[in-house]
């Protein structure tokens, strides 16, 4: 595609793109359809508000899949499998599927669990836009790896680097690994980015959200590449500059909704911390 | 009734009257159950909380009908359907009918999704004591309308006036169409409410805690035309409080919870935006 | 035990004590398995990872037993039983049992309500190490009274002491009955903790989110009363920090998680308000 091979050509460029996606977030408002775990769920539309999406939770079966067909990017996280939304994340995966929507895939705590780890792999048939997890998740779906203890990232991102690439290979989509550098691949390219703050670890469902994000941004983007790494971007600087302000977990979390909502595209392209390779 | 036509006469007679109200509310701390979705279960209750309610969140089959007997009111919310909560939803709408306790029909997204649509009709028949919801929803529930895509308001409050109407003749309750404007009726008498701020559109659930806020209010009125229209008042009262304070959704949010345990009766009196028609 | 004894000794030794255990929570971050309620899910994993911990809310069946035995701790609340919880919650406990871990229970509303009493009457035959309630639940679950009306405590801790002592003898563990002093006891020695603050009764999920700060500071205890009576006092404690700088329940329940992000071990030893009989 020549626009990626456009942002790709530097990182002030991809930066630069990143900026500009999210201004298209905001003008589109994207409609983000979650099939998403209780814990996370309140904060997690929160997060798509204040960063300029609109968040719709339809996870029940017979509503899930209808739902998938009208939304701009639909994200299916296993946090919690409550009775009925397995189901429900199957008929969303297929409906957005056959409808051309991208979706999201987040696979919490797969490899250590077992039903979990079954529908992960069911769905990864359906070919998400993108799958989002921590090193240890990403290496478990790849089936390279035993999977982590729950949210915890216990192998680091480089060590999933490879796996990550294997696995875009079988979606045919994005791959991103989540930690203190995220890394996002489709296979062949590969950016990074440096953007974040580790009071981001001591939020519940911050990466859930994050991955609700990645909805949002392929929701207006051609290319899941660049929304994942945009989401990334914008994510991490909301983090460092709630920091900034903030140094305990309260409120930093207020903070960050404050700092998704008040980051100006111009501040994204100045401050993203992201390379290409 | 002769109460009614009293704080009907007047604008300031029905400012009064709201004040009034939550007074009672403090006082008498209303217990109000909710069956509502997973999203805003957490920010329901803290409002509830925080206006001086107590929340009950009992929500499963063989408890929820058994617990509206002893609620002062009662909110149904159609967000998130979980496995069992629809049946939850029929005893609880049918044992509050019983009992005489008010209940609140939160028709979320109904019209575009067929589960809850269906769900909806068949509790209509249980009289709800308020139906609350955007101009959409309105519209869909009076059979008027398509519905709008999750959360938004894409009709607008004026269009849906009619529609509410005819709805409030058919339950022989009260419907609320909150939007900008709000607009309370009763089929005959009509109220509209200027309070409130567009950053409550952009904290999740904000519109299914009014409903619940409207339960409780509910739950110490003898007129639930009054309990809706008092709790529209309240509760956007404490959005503009809020906004005098926070710019950003993520500190409004936080906000919103302490101007609801801060807002005296006597600024709800002079600060109620409130029309009579 | 001597080193119970050694702690029991004197207020300042128990103090120093809770105080060592909380260095040892953020020093071991124990792996917490909640099964809650979608109300407090989220508020309760937030409470976890800002007093140290790692929350994990594996709560189906099929995947909680199996989680059960890698978790350090687990807390069973029975506050919001969706379909499929129950199961999972005997799985939970029953492995959690076998596998030596502590686990919580926490009986919400229980009395008043069929299905979760006899759940909770079927759960403690797997002898949770902490039974933690107000003091109605308590005297409901130890066959001792009606319970209250959900979360409410309308009997007092004191009218609990002689109930909640029988019924640690029949666990063979602890239990914790919270209030305005908080009484914790294994049928024979008795702590009162009077660290805390009235805004925590205005937060949502503030005692759920005690219980599994419970399973937490057990994680890493050898015994469940100190690990109880700790958790009581950090909590508190924290409370009174975030009371001391937020007087409305929005801004102190982000204060909350603060404070527990922030308080240290040696405040906490020179703040406790602990007494033994």
């Amino acid at each position: 595609m020549s626009s990626r091979a456009s942002y790709l050509a530097s990182a002030s460029a991809l930066a630069e793109a990143c900026a500009g996606l999210l201004d298209r977030v905001r003008a589109q408002t994207p409609l983000v359809q979650c099939l998403t775990n209780h814990v996370a769920s309140g904060f997690t539309a929160n997060v798509l508000l204040a960063v300029g999406a609109a968040p719709a939770m339809v996870d029940i079966p017979g509503e899930a899949g209808v739902f998938a067909r009208i939304a701009s990017g639909v994200l299916v996280n296993l946090g919690t499998l409550a009775a009925g939304q397995p189901e429900a994340m199957r008929e969303a995966a297929a409906a957005a599927r056959e409808a051309g929507r991208p979706w999201v895939l987040d696979p919490v705590a797969v490899g250590v669990l077992p039903v979990r780890t079954a529908l992960a792999a069911e769905l990864l048939e359906r070919r998400p836009a993108v799958v989002r997890g921590n090193a240890s998740e990403i290496l478990a779906v790849a089936g390279a790896g035993p999977g982590g203890r729950g949210v915890d990232a216990a192998a680091s991102v480089d060590a999933a680097a490879s796996a990550a690439a294997r696995l875009a290979g079988r979606t045919g989509g994005v791959v991103a690994v989540s930690g203190p550098i995220d890394l996002i691949t489709d296979g062949a390219a590969v950016a990074r980015v440096a953007n974040g703050h580790a009071l981001l670890t001591r939020v519940t469902g911050a990466g859930c959200a994050l991955g609700a994000v990645m909805a949002a941004f392929a929701g207006v983007a051609a290319d899941p590449f660049l929304a994942a790494t945009a989401a990334s971007v914008v994510f991490g600087i909301a983090g460092e500059r709630a920091a900034a302000r903030a140094s305990a977990p309260g409120s930093f979390a207020a903070g960050l909704l404050d700092a998704l909502a008040e980051v100006h595209p111009a501040e994204v392209a100045a401050q993203a911390r992201v390379e290409t390779a």
